[in-house]
């Protein structure tokens, strides 16, 4: 590995801390070539520990709340600046569910959680893209990528309104990605990536017995944080330039399975305990 | 035809005039032995006809916001008086995008209108069926319904911010239908229906070419509105049990196409005039 | 119930005993109203008991090996001879895998049983159609039905080269639905069936477990052969004109779930033995 | 560009010449520090022009009938002599139907031609895979790859028994990903490209229209051999170790359009013609 992002420039949002997604590409984007531009909510970065992989990757840290316009106007032109020009990817891995942090299930939504829900967790995406759009800040066959989960297709009980988030951020991506793909030759994908021990993941009641479950259905076994950033990498890179518009599942092939031999024993045993 | 709803009852949302589906959906499951309570918003109530098809259907309209929890609440609290109790069905056919109507295109939606986009056109559905589940409105076996439009998979241009509000109610139906599903054995299903000419489809700009192109390339036509009011109450029906969680095409095939005999002839033609 | 096949006309393939999804449509289609005709491979009827089937509907039972045209062009005949000119409905219940049945797993695939495999379970119902097509022996708007299985889309372990002659099957529904309906407005779906405990299923290594776990990932547990056949009377009802190259999931919701509170439950069980 | 397959060794199936995805493959899986072996059909080998591919890549091209075990066999045994052992990737790029050549219409298919459709264009893959399986000729985290066209889900007139072939490769790669991943930790996927102007597809009637229709409705228009190559070499790449049994669209956004504002510009002016 070395060389896949040269020359390459791009904003990462949403690296909190070592486990985050969001870190681990900032991280391999540097080694790949790539110059960055950190971001992340005021609140979060109190909480996280940015400025440590900022010094790592000898960048800055802009912080921006993502549903709010002006914070991300001014986080475009502030990276802008910081490279002198366009640049050519962004990261989205923003999600946050103020029912799932309260624990109010799926049939006791509150809608103003809800609305707070899609709000960050996915509106806020087509904010950052308009934001880009309007600018102009993208060079030509940009590469715009989101992190979701399977749950925007299949329900995972447990995940609540974050599902319904999931599924309008992947119709953002179609939506946004016909227009910015017409108009600038700008792709934009989601990636599902396996359940991953981050700290946003670890709000879903009941995660770890998730990633056993994924583990044992998925053939090549869960995706990790690092593994996943390394495929975002291809998506940001010049090898992948006609691929948009697509929700592109990085998860050791659980997508695809109903059964394994795996999951079938761990079944199997469970169905014994029963009787 | 005769008594497919036999002893069934339900409400039925966003029956604005005789080019609604929603209207198609009440005659016809009177006609099948349904009982019925419309409702439609204020609003809708004051620019459409519906009164006549209540006195032809034999019921009353109930005027309700659905995106206003206590209207939805008293809705059901009457239908459920007029019925005598519990109700079978729910239809929900409302749509409404502000940045459509205003003509702002997707890459410069105004995020107050969106938000009233997926508040009136998806979390309108969370609400009408969470108010259902408080009240323990319907049976066992109930069925729930609401129309939504490929857009939500497969972009189309001119039809802006709604692509998003169905992904998003698609997702609802996924969500809740586990729930529901799980606690009382209701059954909640999305139909894709076919681009019609009804009022609400009139705002989406070129309807009537999009219309001709898919009416070229599905091999049995587009659906219209009768026939996709008989599927819908095929759905609401004892003879569809286990069908829960799903999207329906009811589209004479156009979503499993690609390309047809008759739209290629299409192109073929306007290549020709282009040179 | 009642009159939904008034005056329709079918033949129904793979009717073998009484757990047969086919037996239970035939039965029900027959209550509704239809007329029909029976047939099964010669092999099939030997061990089965279609004669007592044949005699509660009334009909006739034509022995046709699904992979031979001819076989398939005197059915027909006999059929039309029967029915006293066009009719229907076709139901195609038809698979088998020589490898399944050999214990030969998916790595060690003999070619020879891989060619029967998908010439019995899947060019059959090409053959079928191409058949009635050719003598335009189907109304419009009559309407064909496959029965598949989700391993077409996801991998089941132990499902062998079934999984590829559902896909192939469910395939050459989409391909032949295109063309039937351009034609001759004959539609062709296919539906996707929970796992069910008949003959042709119980070839399945670890059924029972499967059944059990699928039972408790659905919200409304599984499809039965009795609800399975109610499903499959809306396709050939007038209810459902517009609908095709569809591969419908009856199956209580489980190809819409990743994971459900009692599935995880059962992990969760199996997880502790392990410790 | 430069290392991403730096020490990768692998097989390529299926170039016949400069127009040949599989031709690009080879060309820049080299450039990028690959070694590979070429192998082709034997009466490809004579229209083609492989061996200048071979000269300029600097290896043997092993001639295999990829429907026979046995050349299959000797392939392999060959490849791992070359390389000195275990390689790393496999790139299946084979596809031919008899029907289609011959004019065959799809309601017209002959039975001999459609199964060798499928064993040419399907079986072969389960072949490849197998022999690579019982020989255990790929290193852990190898990686193979199948071309393959969006007919497979959605119907493209003029494509014929291709398109089942198709449905069949992909469920192939799907359940055999499982097997290989679990026992090896080899990934399969098959990619899906946009049409493209090779020897293969001018079989397909109508293909340059087909062409342009793709290139007005794709937000980036058509992927090119080229373009698909590049993708292709990420999937043989490290960065993507976590992803199998996925069907990957490299096709400008089409698979994820259903109207374009250029498309819909073609259609009106046909449509205006037709009046």
């Amino acid at each position: 590995m070395g060389n896949l992002l040269k020359g390459k420039k791009g904003i990462i949002f949403g690296a909190l801390n070592e486990q985050s997604i969001a870190w681990k590409v900032a991280e391999r984007a540097v080694e790949e070539g790539a110059e960055i531009v950190l971001t992340n909510a005021p609140a979060a970065l109190r909480f996280g520990s940015i400025n440590e992989l900022a010094e790592k990757c000898n960048t800055i840290v802009v912080p921006a709340d993502a549903t709010k316009v002006e914070d991300l106007e001014a986080l475009v032109d502030k990276a802008m600046e910081h490279f002198g020009g366009k640049f050519d990817f962004i990261l989205h891995s923003i999600g946050m569910s103020p029912n799932l942090r309260k624990g109010l299930t799926y049939e006791n939504l509150n809608y103003e959680y809800l609305n707070k829900t899609l709000d960050i967790s996915a509106v806020s995406f087509h904010k950052v893209i308009k934001v880009a759009y309007e600018k102009d800040a993208l060079n030509e066959w940009g590469s715009i990528v989101a992190l979701t989960y399977l749950a925007a297709q299949r329900t995972v009980c447990g995940y609540d309104d974050m599902a319904d988030a999931k599924a309008l951020l992947e119709s953002i991506a179609r939506s946004f990605g016909y227009v910015y793909g017409r108009e600038r030759k700008v792709r934009i994908n989601t990636v599902s990536q396996s359940p991953t021990l981050t700290t946003a993941g670890s709000g879903v009641s009941g995660l770890s017995k998730l990633l056993d479950y994924a583990e044992a259905m998925s053939p090549l076994g869960n995706g990790t944080a690092e593994e996943c950033a390394d495929y975002v990498l291809t998506l940001f890179s010049d090898y992948t330039r006609k691929i948009t518009m697509q929700n592109l599942y990085h998860d050791g092939g659980f997508s695809s399975m109903s059964m394994s031999h795996n999951a079938m024993y761990l079944i199997e045993k469970g169905l014994e305990t029963e009787k």
